[in-house]
């Protein structure tokens, strides 16, 4: 950590500050320039708040010099990390993984159409919804582990992988038999109690960042997961909220070639809810994987229109069908599968 | 609602838009305009997630017209909620409550001490963590229920009610002998299933907006309480967040009065999350009661400098005197007493 | 325009506002619920400042159902606009357009060599700034026009077109005889006056939105421009501030969609602006292609590391070179060329 | 500046980023520590933009460590500065001054009556626009000089003050026998030009916070006015741009500790476009005053209703008349006068 001092501290507030700092344990080296004071420190600082050195008097500004993440930074794992489930699947790897679904499992005919129909088209992983987090206490709440028992029937019949959001430690053990990749939402993403859980958990976590969430809270929030030993950690962008109302969110598309560079980790792009628009997921799906996406989440419902939740944004099937053929075009020019 | 048609809407997307929102239980009232149709639908709307019928073919708007809560709403009680408390103690009155105590319970003589000097000082809530949420897994995590216990002790032996976070559903039940305040963080503030189970719970609750949460929205997570049963909801305004960084959020008391006009519910300013920085604590504390908060919220510690948590926005003791001081002044001159 | 009333509203209220309305020349269908009155307005309304009845006694909520531009709408030129310049280059067609250079033209052996070799790797323009809006009054200001008429050599040498940023309407006359595509910043998007006297220019102008406003706020600046009969307006996406600080800008590429979807007019992005970060820059182009963007506006140094300005940002020639080759393979992918 | 690099960095990587430092003028001190090297250059990093050395290989973290700004700076006048007017009026004093009048001049029955109210109520300034940035091409655009002058017959004969908006380097001229302070609106905060050119001028200026400006950033434009001699500089808040829309802005009053702290400058509040409505003007106008605002700049007009321009947030003449009292006791509790 680096404290920049006010030009006009006083000798007893610097050193005020630095007793400070190592009462924390840290290691301090002086600076003393012509005009300002520079007091760098090292030791355990990835576990200190900084922002309480800010605040004293004399100090300019703080700053924290190295990453405050471990396990999720790249360094850990340079070569990158491909998550592999039993069947084979990767995530990760040079193949760009599809996974579509409803929001919502509704019932059966639903789940069972749109898992033939998906994986016909190339898709590796059916999604759907049992447990909803719904901003109105008046709308549909999901089926519950019934829906997730019709999901896994529909997947295993059909070859594919499942995918459904975990919104509670009291649903992970429930939850196990039937799927093959833990969602965590959006609004779940500093829920530390269910990513404590989770690292302990015997299934890959897909981590969908928060609408408000910088990456490295991002990358913050993995490293509860990885802690507790579990490495098999997808990461999403999934949009931020930004004052832009023409879509739902923001997707921030940047977030893709961010995550490469600081952590080992794929990441997933949902442009279902990064764009909250039919008509904008397929554009925004292909460029997701120009930007080097290692697989694309969508919302796919065979009668898209009257879904139960998150209808604007869910692809007709034949949409789907023809976003996989342009998907797989532009995996190809950028040198990957589909 | 409404749905704008474009002005080359087809009389065939018409029928089908009409058909869907028929559907949905709505009933159609047409106006053909010279240049554009436009349908408004009457019937349970509040249910409806609207923007399905955005993405409709030949639609160019749609918007709600009556407000997605109920129980929240100004109209359901005019005259305005007041929070009534076993020892009499009152939010939403004509008295500025203030809540005072550190980020985390840490000890015995921290607490203890706090709990005094706030008492003297005119508070009337001990606050303090026991579950913390760290955006960090290697940060302190805090104490659990053995913090409450103490906090209970020091807040039973100084006359103050205590408030602290409830993280997690199991949490609630062993919390309840020791708080008198549940509190919600902005991190949980759409954990619905958490919301949920506040109805069902025998205590008030404070609930904070979440830090990108609109305030329509922190509305809509105060009905899931109340559709519960628990009408004792006390919103609170802590900040949100921005592209500014020169204070950790950006407290938006513009909140303050438009939660007074959209609803009956009292709400709570938090100056110390709302500014992240000691030194603007009082500033912000004194805007918000001018803007007419209910009351206040503020981090207080013995020896802030060296507290586990949220050091830089905790004021010194003497400066929470001083700010009491400063209040009183501010509350006369809104017609209040603190 | 659409009011809706409050349920509690009288029926005073109700005549006062149709009253006001009508004033405007709005004419007014009034339709009375069994809970709640809905005025539906048709008349003048796109000039109209509709928040005025916002806060009108009794009024919930106010919408309008028309788009505020007129000559800027898709619905006026459906088929799309290309601009076509002097030596037949077109933007907004089938071909992919590169527009590349320094973001600050320095000198004449930097500007002749960024010249030669953007060409040669397939740009169409040469892009550089002569007049340099920087935030420090300290900072680098710019070669003003002895500078263009350097980039104006370079470019008419290789074969390029110009492009160079307008600050002041004083300045658009000197320019005119050294660029052929005039550039107006975010920071002047709502600079009424400069866009006004564009709107009057004989020269094509590319306008950037501005790093705060939205896609309608953009598409209203535009409408300025084509007000005064020029229609050679091309917008450009170069990301928007938001709370990340991962990159310099959020880039929105969910507006290249929204604009072609909601406007005629083709759109740029500026990746370069758009992540404010060299290494960034490919993956962006990549995927703005992908997202249909008409043209890639991108810095290009052939001494990167020392740029005057935005070196950080600003692609090594080589760098260059490979992105081509790779936007080449994108542009296929979605059917274009480049 | 320090430069944090990677822990993997290599010497050569050290050493490059150590060359380029020098060859910016920039005395270079390394701490080689266990893990990290570590780089502090001292010298004329004011004028540099740091964000280049971020991208070179090797480097974790580039910070700032001394404020880049001079004039605008604390310690440049730390008694504070005082902008006194040719009557005797100051702001920054201890009398909140207040500004008042409506959003354009209309004509002269409008802008005398406004003039003869708000004098008696107790403001010092008459305020009121001739040239307004409308961002719809076919709104009001102002009445101009002829308006101006119209402004300062009321205001002369009323015993005030005139402050209207310069949006082009052209009006300074003709502005000048009209106006005692030039307002530099939001959109023009980072019209550098203009900025220049008002450092020439010799009446004060009231520069508003742009739309998505750090506070940083409205401190770096107010340097452009004091670099040009004009130390008459009067800082505004007027709201900033976020996602939350039951407001038209979020008015971050924190900007008015935070800005008291870093600068000299006084600030002023502007809770008409800070909110955009009418019924939260009042509430956001006390507490600005008790967060230390050094005026207050409110839209009044006679009708309300019906003015040309920003009637959401006018003021009713009477409700003017009633906020003057519920200042005075707000800013008698913050020990100033009104």
């Amino acid at each position: 950590m680096i404290v920049a001092m006010q030009e006009a501290a006083s000798e007893e507030q610097i050193n005020a500050v630095m007793e400070i700092m190592e009462e924390a344990g840290v290691n301090v080296h002086r600076t003393t320039g012509a005009t300002q004071t520079i007091l760098a420190g090292v030791g355990p600082t990835a576990s200190l708040d900084l922002s309480k050195f800010e605040v004293l008097p004399g100090v300019l500004r703080v700053h924290r010099i190295s990453v405050p993440y471990k396990l999720t930074g790249r360094a850990f794992r340079p070569e990158g990390t491909v998550v592999e489930f039993p069947n084979g699947v990767k995530v990760g790897g040079a193949q760009v993984a599809v996974m579509a679904g409803p929001c919502s499992i509704e019932n059966r005919e639903q789940i069972f159409t749109t898992a033939a129909r998906v994986k016909a088209a190339g898709a590796s992983f059916l999604r759907g919804g049992a447990f909803k987090p719904r901003s109105s206490p008046y709308a549909f709440q999901g089926m519950g582990i019934p829906g997730l028992q019709l999901m896994h029937e529909a997947a295993r019949e059909n070859g594919l992988l499942t995918v459904s959001e975990v919104m509670e430690i009291s649903q992970i053990e429930s939850m196990l038999p039937y799927i093959d990749l833990f969602q965590v939402g959006a609004r779940n993403m500093q829920n530390f109690n269910l990513l404590r859980e989770l690292g302990q958990a015997r299934k890959p976590v897909l981590l969908k960042r928060g609408i408000a969430a910088t990456i490295e809270e991002l990358l913050l929030s993995s490293e509860y997961i990885m802690a507790g030993g579990n490495y098999d950690v997808i990461l999403c962008e999934r949009g931020i909220r930004t004052y832009e109302t023409a879509t739902r969110n923001t997707m921030d598309l940047s977030a893709i070639p961010v995550v490469h560079k600081l952590s080992h980790l794929p990441i997933v792009a949902d442009p279902s809810h990064g764009t909250g628009r039919r008509d904008m997921v397929t554009p925004m799906a292909k460029a997701a994987v120009a930007a080097g996406a290692d697989a694309i989440l969508v919302e796919v419902h065979p009668n898209a229109d009257k879904a139960a939740s998150d209808a604007a944004q869910t692809l007709y099937l034949e949409q789907f069908e023809d976003l996989m053929g342009q998907l797989r075009v532009i995996a190809a020019a950028v040198g990957r599968t589909l």
